[in-house]
């Protein structure tokens, strides 16, 4: 059996302020760009490894600061979803991407099945497994619980400019998302953009949440706003009321 | 913590036929009315814990006729619903019930938190995971897989007579359970009766199957046509060809 992560290689999840008294669990999927030493570069130079392509820029940031806000627990993933991208199911050709954008990842060129395994059991599957324990704790113990992922997009995509800042995505339940936008105070935020379910983008939120029941959301900023302190900062804060009233108004309302 | 399971008693789940070449992988969460030792009888008399409330009767040995005919893998969950249904997620009442159509739980009643965690921990969890690393499998060798869960459901519900023998139940993939409907040979078909996804029992389907986009469905058959042999290998044998059609039918169109 192939083996990726040597053992003094991390955990592929860490939990940040796990006994935190929001009902918002984060996540954020595509936090890091670190490649297990096995594996090298991917055949990636150092530049490309910095790029949108191999995790979501400005995401990990913006997401503890809105954990440390909300007093929200987070659970970032630590490797880069070059390696397996934890929002799509192993079925996906996405969860082992050969190119992304205008960019070809060479060392994800014809994977074969023990491959593909591998990087399923050493990063994916430990990484949704702790997310399931900790939404099982918080079940068991009848925590009110929303689930919100924090990720960026890049402001051109193939050669094309994206006319919005930020994006809430939905598939399965419209209702928070739909609050969000109501109250967000910006002419930029938009509902399923830049993409949608039919990307299979929500696979995350319709993997952990949908069949819990639990309200959720995707939260989309685009990365050229949230690359330095400041603007981290200033997303963190602008988030934090709409969730915040979200969860009170949502609480009293059955799940449809 | 508490441990309900004791070292002599068996993993929750039962694998049967694992190389079988079918697309289909049948799942039948709610074959056995088994209890752990360390939970007694649940207060049950042994009367009751034969009834349509522990289990679904017939299910599991019919699953297993199909399972032999479609040369397809089974898996079967040991523990009775009754302990944790794993049709449904630790979020809801459901999964732990104090009672069941007019019958009492005595077992289940004010379970604690750690309660309910050690049976969502050693009962559902390890069945899901099986389902999980089985399904990844398939997934990294590209294979095609189906979906199919075998359910019976009790003819007389609260005093009412039900009036089908067989229900396709679907949520996110209508596909397969519309085209088992057409070609169906009886007159007492129902689509998502005698219940459906508003009931919450399209849970497991939306967990393992809709967000790897596998196709997928829930057979409910009418339990008193199956108590006995005849009617198991009758009822096997019915669902074999609609399944065996309906899987090259759906292999050749793109998932919707």
């Amino acid at each position: 059996m192939i083996k990726i992560l040597q053992d003094d290689e991390p955990h592929p999840a860490e939990v940040v302020n796990s006994g935190g008294m929001s009902p918002y669990v984060l996540i954020c999927e595509h936090a890091s760009n670190r490649i297990p030493r096995n594996l090298g570069t991917l055949g990636l130079s150092d530049e490309d490894l910095q790029r949108h392509i191999a995790w979501d820029i400005g995401a990990e940031a913006t997401a503890r600061i809105l954990s440390k806000i909300l007093d929200a627990p987070l659970i970032l993933q630590r490797y880069s979803r070059l390696v397996y991208d934890c929002n799509r199911p192993p079925e996906a050709d996405s969860a082992f991407p050969d190119e992304s954008e205008i960019y070809q990842i060479p060392g994800n060129r014809n994977l074969t099945p023990s491959a593909r395994l591998a990087r399923t059991r050493e990063i994916a599957r430990p990484f949704h497994a702790t997310i399931e324990a900790f939404l099982d704790q918080r079940a068991v113990e009848r925590r009110q619980t929303l689930v919100a992922s924090i990720h960026s997009f890049t402001p051109v995509y193939k050669g094309k400019e994206r006319q919005l800042d930020v994006g809430f995505l939905f598939d399965r339940d419209a209702a928070l998302a739909n609050f969000l936008i109501k109250v967000f105070p910006t002419e930029k935020a938009r509902l399923n953009e830049p993409y949608g379910p039919k990307d299979g983008v929500l696979h995350l939120l319709n993997f952990h949440a949908a069949p819990r029941g639990l309200r959720h959301v995707m939260i989309e900023i685009r990365n050229d706003l949230i690359t330095e302190h400041a603007g981290q900062n200033a997303w963190a804060n602008y988030l934090v009321v709409p969730l915040a009233q979200a969860a009170i108004k949502l609480a009293s309302q059955a799940r449809s």
